[in-house]
Formats: structure tokens, C-alpha cells, sequence
């Protein structure tokens, strides 16, 4: 079973390495990075250097697509070599899938037209410019089509994957090895749960960058 | 304020991802990836590369270290030059942090005698042969130690230190940021919660692997 994992240059690296640890760990699975080229991708805030180790030329088919994302994807949401890759890949797949705003590139190509998807809150209304349907729910499936919300969503996306891959045993286990009992030390990670001061200073960091 | 995150060959990616997602959002922080040798570095099942921008060598001191784990953890307890660099680099530090097996190497350094600590549950009794103190608990502080429970623990971890490196507001905006709300499918993150076919599941791909 092939996993191919999207990288572009300004990803957001969690967003991709949720998914993979949970994926790579499934029964039968064979992990591959591809980006636009195979070489060095530079991660959102440029201290980390990923490999991708194929190109997209070099990737025709996949039975699993993920499309992590980062403000980088306003970029690719244009970017006619991406959209044409994932569409043309998408035709290949048994799961299509994406992370934060690696939905709105799904988006984008034109594969949620018509379904319901989530992506990181900041962006989720804008989904409708696309015709999908936004979904405040953390991990969306609509038929092989499966979207997550933002960032760290790609963990909870990836064992509800794994469970489809393999099954809820397999998925379980991989849970316990990733000792995935989440226990934050605050219950802010949602807009309606958020300290006004917090989203007051995440809003300031915000400002100015297209999301 | 330098943050300098541990690379070796065999790592499990998630274990550094993980706390790196959170730190680099902290006001000030200067993050950098570092192992013996500057260049690649392999992870657990070869299919990601890293990059390590420096070596060893050219660190001499950071404010915060983080030790990521993996199976590969083993070897390293018994490798000096990274016990050597590990000590230099603790005298330096305002916070020492681990993240699952990460914390066997801080203890195979001499870094956790007396002190509480955690690490992935299938390793947690082996802290006892470096005279740590087992400690159930996801993330355990004690002075400038923190240790944290296996892989994905390392989110809680950060968030954590973010809360001690800046304020609650801005660890809660970066919770915000990374939407880190988790709702696994599955509550099968712990040893006591597993079901049984998922232990057992796990302990079959376990045998014979020194954990």
C-alpha cells in the first residue's frame, strides 16, 4: 500500500508528520515524500529541512494522497503544476486526504466541491469560494475524501485512516505505541474555548498574512 | 532565547516534531536542529530525512534542550560523545526536556539520579537502572528537567515549556494556532485503556526489539 505524503516549500512540518507517524506504522504501508522536485524542502519557519524523495513526475498513482498545509497553500491554491498533480493523482487513489490548509489546495483542484470538509478554523469559511461545505468538526469523511482541521488534527485524521486501512485493532495499537493520551495543560485549542487574551494575541500574529 | 533539538540516526520523528510545532512559536525563540554531524539524518523507517544544520561541535551551550526518542535510544545510552555533548550542554541550559526514550538518554547521562521522571510506558521501569523515579504522568518537571511520556506527548511537553519560556496567554494562543483541541477515535492511548487485541497486537511487533 503506497502513502504518499505532499511537501512544498513553507509547509507547516506538524501537519504532515501527524499523519505519517500514525501511517507509517500501519500493516503493509510504504511512506514516500514527493514534492514538486525530489530534494530539500524548507519548513514554515525555516530552521527545518525535510527530503522529499521523489518528484511529482516520478509519482503517478498512489492508494493514499496527503496534503498537509501552512500559509504557503494560498500560494498553491494558484499553482496550476500542484492542482493538476493532485487532480490527476486523486483519480488514482483509494484515500484522499489533507490537513489544515492542505484542504483548501483539495479545495482548490476542485475535488470538495459539493461535500462537507473542515480545515484550520482561520480559514474555514473560505471553503465555500470553492463549494465545498465547511464543517466545524475535526476530522470530516465524505466518501474517499477525508479533511482535518488545523495542525495537530493530522493525528486524530491519521488513526481514523489507519482504521480504514487496516483495522480498529491495528488502529489501537498504533495509538499505544504513539501513547496518543492527549493530555494538554490548557483547554484552548478550539475558538470557542480560547482565552480572549489568546486569541487577541494570535489574531495580532495573524495580521497581515493571508490565511 | 536558543532551543536546540537533538537529531540521531533511527529517531521517531514525532518525538522532536511534536515539541518543535509549539517552540517555534514561542516570542523570541531561535530554534535549531543539531546532531553529531551536520546533514542528514535518517528516521525510524527511513522514509524522512532530516536535516541537522549543526554538529555537535559547533554547540557549546542553548537555553533549551530537547532529546527526542525511538528504538534507537538503546545505542545511544551507551555512546559517549553524545553523553559527553548531552552533560556539556545541560550546565548551559535553563530547561533539559526529553520526550519518550529521549529520557533514557538524558538518564544514561547522569542527568535524572533522584529525580521523577517519565518516558515511553514499555521503557518506564528501566529508569530505575539510571536511578530515576518512574513516574506515571505524562510530563513530569522537576527543576529544569522535563520529561515527557512516549511520542506524542511531546505537544503536551511544549506546550509546557512554552507556558514557562513566555506566559499561559501566549502558550494558550499557540494551542490556539496549532488547533490542538485532540479527539482521538479511539481512547486506547495508555496501557490501562488499551483494549487487549491492541496490546497484544503491539507486543508481537515489540518482541525481540530491546525497548
Amino acid at each position: 500500500m503506497n502513502i504518499t505524503c505532499m511537501l512544498f516549500e513553507g509547509l507547516t512540518v506538524l501537519d504532515i508528520i501527524g499523519p505519517y507517524e500514525v501511517l507509517h506504522r500501519v500493516p503493509g504501508a510504504n511512506v514516500q515524500f514527493v514534492a514538486k522536485q525530489a530534494g530539500p524542502i524548507t519548513t514554515e519557519n525555516d530552521a527545518l529541512v525535510l527530503q522529499a524523495q521523489a518528484g511529482f513526475a516520478d509519482v503517478q498513482s498512489t492508494d493514499v494522497l496527503v496534503v498537509p498545509g501552512g500559509f504557503a497553500t494560498r500560494q498553491l491554491e494558484k499553482d496550476d503544476e500542484t492542482l493538476d498533480w493532485i487532480r490527476a493523482i486523486d483519480k488514482t487513489t483509494t484515500w484522499t486526504t489533507s490537513v489544515c490548509t492542505g484542504s483548501m489546495v483539495l479545495a482548490a483542484a476542485g475535488l470538495l466541491v459539493g461535500k462537507e470538509a473542515t480545515t484550520h478554523w482561520a480559514s474555514l469559511e473560505r471553503l465555500r469560494d470553492y463549494g465545498a461545505i465547511p464543517t466545524s468538526q475535526r476530522v470530516v469523511e465524505q466518501g474517499k475524501v477525508i479533511t482535518a482541521a488545523g495542525v495537530s488534527s493530522g493525528i486524530d485524521m491519521g488513526l481514523v485512516l489507519a482504521s480504514r486501512l487496516s483495522d480498529d485493532d491495528h488502529a489501537q495499537a498504533i495509538q499505544l505505541g504513539i501513547e496518543y493520551d492527549p493530555q494538554p495543560p490548557f483547554d484552548a485549542g478550539a475558538l470557542e474555548k480560547a482565552p480572549a487574551r489568546a486569541v487577541e494575541i494570535l489574531a495580532e500574529q495573524y495580521a497581515g498574512r493571508e490565511i
